[in-house]
This record gives C-alpha cells, structure tokens and sequence, in this order.
C-alpha cells in the first residue's frame, strides 16, 4: 500500500501548498477539542476526497474528524496537519502523518511522515526499515559528546522536562510530534520527549502512528516514560507521553 | 544593492543544494574556532568567487574566513551556513546570512536570511521594513494567552533560559541565530533568548547582522540582557548574549 499513502501525501501537499499565504484562521475544534484550523479541514478533506476514487477499503481515525466507519480492511490513522499552531503562527514546521494498521499502535504496519515546508518524506513498513526521499535512514549511536534532544517545554511541560532539557549540549523542538520523531530516527536528535501535564494536551495516536514505526525501523525506540515499549490503542481519545530514543544509552542518559 | 544580497544567497543556495545528500564532515575551525563544515566552506567559497565578477567594492566579514580587505566602501557581513551543526546532523534549520553596512551593528544598512532548507528568504533596508519573499512582514503584538518563545537550552545555557522557557505556552528552538531572529520578525515566535554561559559561544556579528536589521525593519526591538538596544562592533572577536521580542510586552513577561 505504499502508492496509497504517498499518493495520499500529495493530495494534502497539493491542497495545503494552494493555501499558502492564507491566514488559517480557527474555525472550529476537531474531534477530541484541540483547535483546528482551516488549512487542517482542507487537508484531511483532500485525503477523503482521494479515498474516493481509490479502490482502498480502509477506516479512516484523522485528528480532524474522528473515526470514519467506510466498511474497511484495515485503518488509515491520519494527522492532516501536525504542527497546527506552527502552520497557524509561521513557524516552518508542519507535517501530514499518515499510518495504516489495526487496533494498536504495535499493529501499525506502514507509516509515512512528510515535512509539508521542505517536502521531505519519511517512510517506513514493518521489518523492512525506514527511509527519508527513498533512501534508508538510522538512528545515531549516542556519543555522550554530541547530544541533540528535542524536548518539549513550555507551561504545559512537566517539571521534569526542563531537567532532561539540562542534560542536552544542544535542544531543538519543532512543535510536531511527528516531525521530531522523525529527528531521532534520521540520527538529528538523540532524544525526543514529551511529558505532559494536563492529560488533553498529551500526544495521540494520530501524531504518533506513522513516526512510532519510522523510529522502530530506523533502529530506535520509542518508549512510555516507564521505559517500556510504548502501546496505546488507536482510537481518539488514547493520550500518552512519551521518549523516543535513537539508542538506549540515550534513555539512560536522562535518568 | 538588494541585487547584490540576493545574489550571493542564490550562489550560496546553489553550492548547499549541490552538496546535499553529502556528509558534511567536519573538516577545520573557522575565524573563531567554532567548527567548520565543508558546506560552510563550499558556500563562503561560492560568495566570494560570486563577489570577483561583481562591480560591487566590499570588504567581508566571514564566520568562517574573518575579515578580508577587498578596498570596500563598506562592509558584507556573512554567515555563509548559520546553523552549522544542524546542517552536519541533519535538523531541517539553517540559512545564509548577509548584511551590508559600517563599523557596528546599528550601522547595518541593508540584511537578507535565506532558509537553504525551504528556500524562504527575509530581507530589510534601513527605514523601508522587512519582508518575506518580497511580502511585508511585521512582529506580533503581545497576547498573554498565545505565547509562543525560541530559547537556547541545554547545558551552555545560563539557568535563567529555563526560567524563560517556562513562561511560554509553547517553546520552539531552530538552533540557527537568524532563522530564530526571523521568527520573531514574521511574528511567529513572540521572543527569541540567548543566554550563554560561555564567552566563545555566545552570538557573533555574522550571526545576527542582517537578523537584528530584519526584526528592528518589522516593528521588534533587539535588545542586551539590561534591555538597552543591542549593538556591538562588526568584528570576529566580539560576543553577545541578546533578546529578541515583536513588542516590548513580551519584554517585561519575562522579567
């Protein structure tokens, strides 16, 4: 199903390219509340469009508007614009994530993750190992002299996020879960971590399905804050924290 | 002289964009000892043999070469790669910078910032405003409620970075001085910090030359750590800690 969800890739490139310079102004909530903007709406409706005329049977879970019931095969888990406030503000960070599997995040099979500013496109399918732009891509060694973490911080952080930040030579956050996933399996970061404190803020399975698995077959891991292999079902109201690590000297590391 | 600017970005973009792919490695020190890479190199390359078929008589201030007589009636302060280290890692942020002007970073006349990941080049001249792709741009007045702050972290970070960080609703970070700088004009980040603890690490002229221009063009203010407007000679040796912000608000928010 790999034409699929490229093809799918650049519908959303195509309809949010047609926007740009428009205001993206807020026009409603999608569907667990947080604020959706319209470049968001055109985006997960270019997805639908296409599905349309694709002979694809898949259910469709989007961030924008839930679950979509269309007598389906397997699930289509799509975030049509991650990094909604950056598009929103002008920060050059925003992504379509776009996953296909069943039930849990550990029963996705195929993710792919395109950096809407630059193009780039992430891609991975269970035990075949992940790319960017069709060529394959690692996770770094961790070199206790050189680390890059991508933390994210602010009011809504947890305490102990602004410790982890501490422990970095260099921190980096794009404000898009999938594009930071996407910074440790490429070898960018070392570290991404989230760890939220109000539980509608966390991370859901739309943000995190297609990067979860492009991390897992880039080599490295994604974990609950517990250190175990992180699992949430793929449904809408699913929340979790998280820390992605391109080796596991990098989650001892922040201990 | 905006030809000349956008000129020498285009040369620059070229040599980057040939390059890609390329590992980058790290292969000496520049004017200052911070790493070099053989992007930079190839890129501070591609401007001066741009310069050798210009009509245009400017001395250079280079991050990586320093200072090069060429009997100019003023001064082209260049960062040929700003963000170096997310260029030889592979984080999606750094840019060309180029500023023309005398003596101090007040007497900066004309400045241009192009993204080499996107493209999306900022430009300004003295008393004429700031632009995005040749569109106006302006900073963000101040709104409690939708904050949004670029700050250097990590462990060269002075402590009261974090104190900062904390006041945001959200933290963003490139790691490239006049990419954060631009943030900040567009009116995408709110403020942008950069508290160092080490002397040799803090901001450099090449860094934030056409950066501070282009904020000051769009409406913001580029102040010290005291809040006084910041400025400091167009030399290698001098370092500067600073805080961007789109409205002096976001400057007591942070006090």
């Amino acid at each position: 199903m790999a034409e699929l969800l490229d093809d799918l890739a650049r519908a959303v490139q195509h309809a949010v390219d047609t926007l740009r310079g428009d205001p993206g102004e807020i026009l409603s909530r999608g569907a667990d509340g947080a604020p959706s903007s319209r470049r968001g709406r055109v985006a997960e409706a270019a997805v639908l469009e296409r599905l349309k005329t694709s002979e694809a049977r898949v259910d469709v879970l989007s961030e924008e508007a839930g679950f979509i019931h269309r007598g389906g095969e397997c699930l289509l888990v799509l975030d049509p614009v991650d990094g909604t406030h950056n598009a929103l503000r002008g920060v050059p960070a925003f992504s379509v994530s776009l996953a296909l599997g069943h039930d849990r995040l550990s029963g996705i099979e195929e993710g792919l993750v395109r950096d809407l500013v630059s193009g780039a496109t992430y891609h991975a399918a269970k035990g075949e190992g992940a790319t960017l732009n069709g060529k394959p891509i690692r996770v770094k060694p961790f070199d206790p002299r050189d680390t890059l973490f991508s933390v994210y911080l602010g009011t809504n952080a947890e305490p102990d996020s602004a410790r982890v930040a501490g422990k970095a030579r260099r921190v980096r956050n794009l404000g898009a879960a999938s594009l930071d996933l996407c910074l440790v399996a490429r070898g960018a970061a070392d570290v991404y971590y989230m760890h939220s404190r109000e539980q509608r803020l966390k991370l859901r399975a739309c943000d995190i399905a297609a990067g979860t698995l492009i991390v897992r077959e880039a080599g490295g891991l994604v974990l609950d804050l517990a250190g175990r292999d992180l699992d949430i079902p793929l449904t809408t109201d699913a929340h979790t924290d998280l820390v992605a690590v391109g080796d596991r000297k990098a989650w001892e590391a922040i201990q």
